[in-house]
Formats: structure tokens, C-alpha cells, sequence
């Protein structure tokens, strides 16, 4: 095999950015493996503490790299300035979240259920926990080159729950992905973490994602990215003699649902508001509002013409790559000569400029092919007669991240079947307001039935995505001292455990 | 498609029993789908009260079934009374557990994350919780007739989540069956439910299991079973438009390793006791000890010969279906013929009485192909001289549902690389005993890494297995009079709900 090298791209003007990165080889990606399969019973086996301790320390390395990092994206996405400091921001704090959850520790859900021999058959002493899966390999994203690529939430729950993480970096960023890899591995030397604990391989092909996901050593993969991307990881790792799991976010259309009275309440703020959700990061948000349901009639007609008309005047945008750029345009274009679709939107866009565009079809022309994402800033407009159908037309859609309804509160009582339908889609409900901007807190659910998500069940936001990367374990009749410290009798760590069902922090 | 009936058969006798059991149709099929489908949403709508009213409904008509179920399960399986009189009280006893589950409602796992609209950029209110997916499909299980069949943990845990079941009965039992599933669709009716919260259909081939696990309403799967059934399962699930999770039990051979000490400190009793857990329920269970590491020499040799001459003194037994006897009388053969392996008990099987068998094998003459599950009572003793070596023959099994240690604990702390390959291999690892009669509990986990289970993170036994036939929903900015109870301002069901990450269960 010949060394190869590729270069990040500048989406602005197309130039090669120095320096080169070297395509990891094969020997290297085996050795990166085997250096975290053998970091990962150590890594384990560390307390909560400590991997909070890393995880703050990769946090403050990377708020260090501060200036580079976001210019050096800057240069490989075109995402503006105050969205990479953003995402910087949301990047450090999400692995501080985690420090406090791998501390505070109750994540692995421990449980006891107390022996008593006189019992017959006599009742064992059981105990159990959630216990790390071991290697975990993240894919990078595109679109989120900090907050979901090498120190992002996928790295960070992985790393918090005790598993090593291999991170295939992106290859249209991969001097951003090399100064976050710098970061976290600082900060593992410093925390006296086996080298294996993280590791990270270059390429700007498949090759070095498939052979990782298809490595025996490997217990779990994060992706998110296209469907096509995340449906060829699931088949391969569905193809292992031992299958593993892949978690992939693929793609979404986010439907939000306007009554008439909903049109009202929001006023002339709402178009404002969409106009904002459907162009901000150029559109390249996995939960940007790419389908909307709009009442026929004047009130609907002046909401769209009003959205149209801030997304007119919002200036064309550089896409993250060349590639996105082209299946923006072919996306938009199928839009276009689709029967029964018609724009209202009325700026192009150009070859290198994305310009966020508009466009409506009656809901008996709505057909399954309209439901697929033109990942950018585009949005199509189903326009009904009567909210009754739209519950229908909901239940039709594929699995989303996100559904959102726009109505009066005062009318909900009699849109049971529509809310029904609009829970039933998807791993995230709003009311009112609209599905961009995720927060990471404790409560969010960033996942949603397939093929949103391949497995629909979780989320790859938020504390709750820990949980992805483990598994439940049982000690039954096991010696204290030889009991993990979360199941000892005395409560070490003072967790919240649940004792024959009760919630109790008491010793056992 | 012409109607086809088929019966029970009788496995001492080899008599088929009456009644005869109609295939049931395509037509019939559809429509029972179609009915847990228009059930699913008004049952996810019901609260834990009223779940917990119908799991007790069923667990008092299961009972009152007593003896009939019992004589029926007898005239089926074979299976000795006693057995069959604790299984009924197991699976009634698990119908009042997940009641109770049900009831208390934590299960839901409600989180509340508070807004702050001062924040910039305005945080947002969010509220999450479990949901259930909609309408899974049950197999019924060959070797537990009661307990992990029509009315097992499987439908149990299914239902207490809200969703409609719908059981494939297993053909070897469909009296039993067809017993049990009157006691739920009973409970349902006096519990005021929609018909469609459960529903059985019979087959004696694959066709009927396979068009359930097909159909694009059912949601998810769940199987104990063989491996081949279960990877064929797990394959069309797959292969699906849209992909559904299968929780399939497939097979484990259950290592117990045995030290010198601690069979010194077992005694003669380590002996009897082992020789029980071999051929108890003629060996048909899914933690059969079938794989054993014995040290070399006098002591492993004595130890061996005990347990060989308590198998030899165990009656021959009859095995649930003329099938698995085969599959049991091929699986011997090929121990007796492989190289290296001697036999350690005398008495041979017959046509008709499986004889409790025990194998023994040095370590150096261990392969692969020794480690495949033979169903039924027989046991492969791998003899080492060093227990230095047992860690890395027990890293190279495949996933089991368990794994023992008998040691003396003082010797455990020099025992640490065993003890982490026994925890990396096992769902459940136990520190003497033996690994079958699986407690239902709150602690205990009945899974394992693949192959023992399909979805090697969870658990098919105790509460927790509630988990798997649920999602995450998050809903944002919500009126609270639109939320589902648990995650109400005033908390009306008085959970135990994690605001803001902290654990409380007052309002917010």
C-alpha cells in the first residue's frame, strides 16, 4: 500500500489548504486498535473522578486552542466566526457536562436486590450496573467540525462511560480534527490515562472507516452524516461474525405543522423566526425545518410570501463543501420540474453560492419522493384544506428528529390524532418555536425512529447518549472486594440505587 | 392457502394430542396485526394504574388456570410437575412484579430540564421520557412453556410498557398456549382494554413468525429460541424497509471455572450441586453449565468423577420435543467422537431418555468447535494446569449469557486478568453457585454479549428488561395540561424525576 495524502479544501474558494495529511495505513490504524483494546479494561476499570478530570482537562486544553482552531475551521467549512466560537463554547461545555455526569455517577443505574437464604430456593445476592462496551469508533461530522466531530458528543459520552474512542476524522476538515485529537490527547497524558484511550486515522475515502468498522476489536460506532454513509456502516457491521451496534444519525426533514389560528398567534415575528431556522449554517443543520404544513388561503399565502421574502434578502452562502454545494443544486432543481411544486422563493443560487430558497405544493400532489432532505437551506411547503389530513400525512412521513406544531394552545384538546401522529414520528416534539438549535442538558432526545436514527430508541445529545455506549451487567453472590465500588454494600461513591426496587443511598 | 391443522405432540409417547391447532391464515394474521396496531396508541395513552389492573388480572387468571395449565404443560413438554407447578408461580409472580413496576412508573425515566428565557440564546423547557414502541411480536419458547412463553417476561415486560403483543405460540406447546392466552385476552376484556392489546396466532413452521417480523406495523421482536432461529429473525428484520431491534436469547454454554481452592473449599456438596445444574430440567435450560474449566490432577479428577457418578445415578430423562432429543443424542456423538475428548460418565442415551453426560477435555485439544451449545444434560470439562491460562481461553468464548468462578476469595486478588475476561464475556457473572434458576428481580440481567443475545446491552429477565420496548421522547416548550402525567409541572404520579440532572420529586 503507497502513502497518500490529501489535503482540506477551502469551500470559499476552492484552494488546497497546507499542510497535507497522510492517509493513515494500514499498520497504523491495527496499531491504533490494538493500543485501544488494551487501553480498555484499564480505562474501565478508572473511577468517575478521573475520567472527569480528563474529560475538564481536554475541555480547558481546547478552549486554549482557541483562536486556531476556530480560524483553522473557518478555512475548512466557511461556517462564520460567531458560529465556530459558538460551537467552541458548546464543544467545551458538553465535555464538562460529561465530567460532571462520569462524577456524579448514578449514569450506570446501579441496583442491588438483597440475598436471604431462608427463602426457597434461597435468594441470591444480585447485583448490577452499566458497564463500558470497550472501543468506540466516532465518525466525524461535517457539519459540526467541533460539537460533533473529534471532541464531540459522541467522543465525549463514549469517553465518559469508560470506553476508548478511535475517531476517523472528517476529511473535509482535518486541521480542525487534528487540533481537537491534540487536545484530548494532552489531556489523557496529563490525566496518566493509557495512550489507547484516544486515538485518531485519516482518510478521504471508506476504507479506513470500513476496516474499523468491520475490526473485531471495535464494540460500537457513532456516525452522523448521510444516510447512504450510515446505511453502508450498518450493513457492514450487521455483517460481522459478531455484530456490533451503529449508532448513526442520517437525515431528517423536521415537519412543522401551522394551524390558521397558530399563524396568528405567531404574527409577523414567525416568518422572521422560519426564515432564520431554515438558512442559519446555510441550512446544514441535521433538524433545520425542511418540510412545513401551511394551511391553504390568504393567512397561510402571506406567511409563506413573508418567510420568502426574509430568505430573498438573506445573502447566498458558501456550503461546507463542493459536494454538498452539488447535491444543493440538484436537490433544488428536482424541486423545481417536480409536478404540483412551485417556488416562492425568487433569488437562484450560483455554483458557489447557496441562496436559501422556498417552495409550496398541495398536499394531493405531496408524493413519498418530496419527503427526502436536500441537505441546505431549502424547505417545501405542504399546503392543506383541513388540519384533519395532516395527522395522515404525518403518519406517512419517515422517522424524524424532530416534529413541531404550531398552534393555539386552546385548540389542542381537538388535535389528539395530530399531536398522536406528531410524537409518533419523532424523538423530539415541539410546540411552537422551531427544531434548530439543540441543547445539551439532560432532558433532550436528539434521535428519533429510522432512519432519522438507526437506532431509533436513544440519543446523541444530551447525558441520556452515555447509556449508548454500555451494557447491563449482573454480579450475583460476589465478594464486596471484589465488586465494582458502585455496587459495594457501604455506598462509596453515594449514589441514588435502586435496594429490592426502593431508590436509596443507604448501605445495604 | 387452505386451511391446516396441526397438534401437540405428546414427547414420552410420541402421540400427537388432541385438540387439533388451525394454522392460522393470512387473512387472520393480518388482521390480528391490524388490530394491535389501531390498539397501540389509546394503550401507550393508559397509565401505569390501569396497566397494573390488567398484569394482575391476568396473573389471578393464570392461576385459577392451575391445574389444567399444569396437566396440559406436563402432556406437552414432559416436563415434571414441580417443575411446571414453580414455573406457574414464576410467571404469575412476574405478571405482579411488572405490575407493580407499572404502578410505581419510574421506569419512565422522567427528566426536566427548567428554561431560562434570560439565557441567550433563550433556553428552552424540556421534558423526557420513555415511550413505548408500539406492537411487538413474542415467540413462545420451547423450554418454558409458562415462563417464557404466551404469558412470559417477554409479553410481561411488553405490556407493562404499553404495547400490544401479539405471541407466535411454539408449536411444540399450543395447548399451553392457547391456556395462556385466554387468561391475558380475559384480563384484558375485564380490564376494559381494546381487543388488540394482545393477540396469539399458531403455526408448526416459520411462515407465520416470518410475516409478524416482516410487517411494517409490528415494531419489535423478541425470541428465545435457537440460534439459527434467532439469527434468521434477526436477518429478515434487517432486511426490512425499516429496520426493527429483534431481542433474540440464542445460545450460551455458561463457563464455570473451578480453581484448586475453590473446589477445596466446595467439598463434596460442589459435586451433587454441579451434577443438578447439568441435568436439572433435563438440561434444557438457556444457563446450563455446559462448559467447564477444571484444574489437572487429583483433585479436578476426584471432583469429575463425583459429578460423573451423580450423573450416571440421574435417571434418563425425556426431552421436550423428539427434535431437541436428536439434536441431544448428534451433539453427544460429536463429543464422544472429537479428539482428545473422553467420556467421564457411563451410561448411555436411548432413543427415547436423554442419560446426563459429562465430557472431558485437556486444554491444549480445546477448539472452537467445542464450545457450540449442545441442548440438553451434558457438560465439557476443559482441563488446564494453570489457571494463568483460563483467562485467555475464557476472552476467546463467545458471548454467554453467564459465567461462574468458584475460588476462594482470598485468592481473588491475584486473580484479576480471569475476573475481568469472566465480566467481559458474561451478562451475569457469579461468584460460586451455579447459573441456573435465574432470579426475576430488579438487579438481575439475563443477556449477554452476541451471541447469548442479539442485543447484548440489556436484559430479557427482571424490570429492567422493560427498556426494551421503549424510546426516548422529548417534548419542548409544551403547555403542561399536553404532557403525559410524568412529566406534569405538579407531578402528579409522584415520581422520582431528574430536574435539571438533580433527582427530586417535588413540582418544578
Amino acid at each position: 500500500m503507497t502513502a497518500r495524502d490529501f489535503r482540506g479544501i477551502n469551500p470559499a474558494t476552492g484552494d488546497a489548504l497546507e499542510p497535507p495529511y497522510p492517509v493513515t495505513d494500514a499498520a497504523t490504524l491495527e496499531a491504533t486498535v490494538q493500543s485501544a483494546a488494551s487501553a480498555a479494561d484499564a480505562y474501565a476499570r478508572t473511577s468517575g473522578a478521573r475520567r472527569a478530570e480528563f474529560l475538564t482537562a481536554a475541555a480547558a486544553n481546547l478552549e486554549a486552542l482557541g483562536e486556531d482552531i476556530v480560524a483553522r475551521a473557518m478555512l475548512e467549512t466557511a461556517l462564520p466566526e460567531a458560529r465556530l466560537r459558538g460551537e467552541l463554547a458548546r464543544t467545551s461545555n458538553q465535555l464538562r457536562l460529561f465530567a460532571h455526569v462520569a462524577q456524579e455517577g448514578s449514569w450506570v443505574e446501579a441496583r442491588l436486590d438483597r440475598p436471604d437464604a431462608a427463602r426457597m430456593p434461597p435468594k441470591p445476592d444480585l447485583r448490577s450496573m452499566r458497564v463500558p462496551l470497550g472501543p468506540v469508533v466516532v465518525f466525524g461530522a461535517s457539519n459540526f467540525p467541533l460539537a460533533f466531530s473529534v471532541a464531540g458528543g459522541d467522543t465525549t459520552s463514549a469517553l465518559a462511560a469508560g470506553c476508548p474512542v478511535i475517531v476517523k476524522a472528517h476529511p473535509a476538515h482535518p486541521g480542525t480534527s487534528e487540533l481537537a485529537a491534540r487536545a484530548i490527547s494532552e489531556a489523557a497524558r496529563t490525566s496518566g490515562l493509557p495512550e489507547g484511550v484516544f486515538g485518531i486515522v485519516y482518510d478521504d475515502g471508506y476504507g479506513a472507516g470500513l476496516t474499523l468498522t468491520r475490526h473485531p476489536l471495535v464494540q460500537a460506532v457513532a456516525f452522523t452524516g448521510s444516510r447512504a454513509g450510515g446505511l453502508a456502516l450498518l450493513q457492514a457491521a450487521q455483517a460481522r461474525p459478531v455484530p456490533i451496534p451503529v449508532y448513526a444519525e442520517m437525515s431528517s426533514v423536521n415537519p412543522v405543522v401551522f394551524t390558521v389560528a397558530g399563524l396568528a398567534q405567531g404574527g409577523d415575528a414567525l416568518a422572521t423566526a422560519l426564515a432564520a431556522s431554515i438558512s442559519g449554517s446555510g441550512g446544514q443543520l441535521c433538524t433545520q425545518p425542511g418540510l412545513l404544513f401551511v394551511p391553504e388561503g390568504e393567512t397561510g399565502d402571506a406567511f409563506l410570501q413573508a418567510t420568502a421574502t426574509q430568505l430573498d434578502q438573506t445573502p447566498a452562502c458558501t456550503l461546507l463543501t463542493r459536494g454538498i454545494n452539488t447535491a444543493f443544486n440538484q436537490g433544488t432543481v428536482r424541486l423545481r420540474v417536480h409536478p404540483g411544486v412551485t417556488a416562492i422563493t425568487a433569488v437562484p443560487s450560483t455554483d458557489t453560492g447557496a441562496q436559501a430558497q422556498l417552495y409550496s405544493v398541495p398536499a394531493r400532489d405531496f408524493t413519498p419522493d418530496l419527503e427526502a432532505e436536500v441537505f441546505g437551506p431549502v424547505s417545501l411547503a405542504v399546503r392543506y384544506d383541513d388540519i384533519g389530513e395532516v395527522a395522515t400525512l404525518v403518519r406517512g412521513l419517515e422517522g424524524q428528529l424532530t416534529a413541531t406544531l404550531h398552534a393555539d394552545p386552546e385548540e389542542l384538546s381537538r388535535l389528539g390524532d395530530l399531536l398522536a401522529a406528531l410524537q409518533n414520528r419523532a424523538g423530539r416534539v415541539l410546540f411552537g418555536g422551531f427544531p434548530t438549535g439543540v441543547e445539551v442538558g439532560h432532558a433532550v432526545v436528539h434521535g428519533g425512529p429510522f432512519p432519522a436514527t438507526s437506532i431509533g430508541s436513544g440519543t446523541s445529545v444530551g447525558t441520556h447518549a452515555i447509556t449508548r455506549f454500555t451494557r447491563l451487567l449482573a454480579y450475583q453472590n460476589f465478594p464486596d472486594a471484589a465488586l465494582p465500588p458502585a455496587l459495594q454494600a457501604a455506598n462509596p461513591l453515594n449514589l441514588l440505587r435502586r435496594v429490592d426496587g426502593d431508590w436509596s443511598r443507604e448501605p445495604v
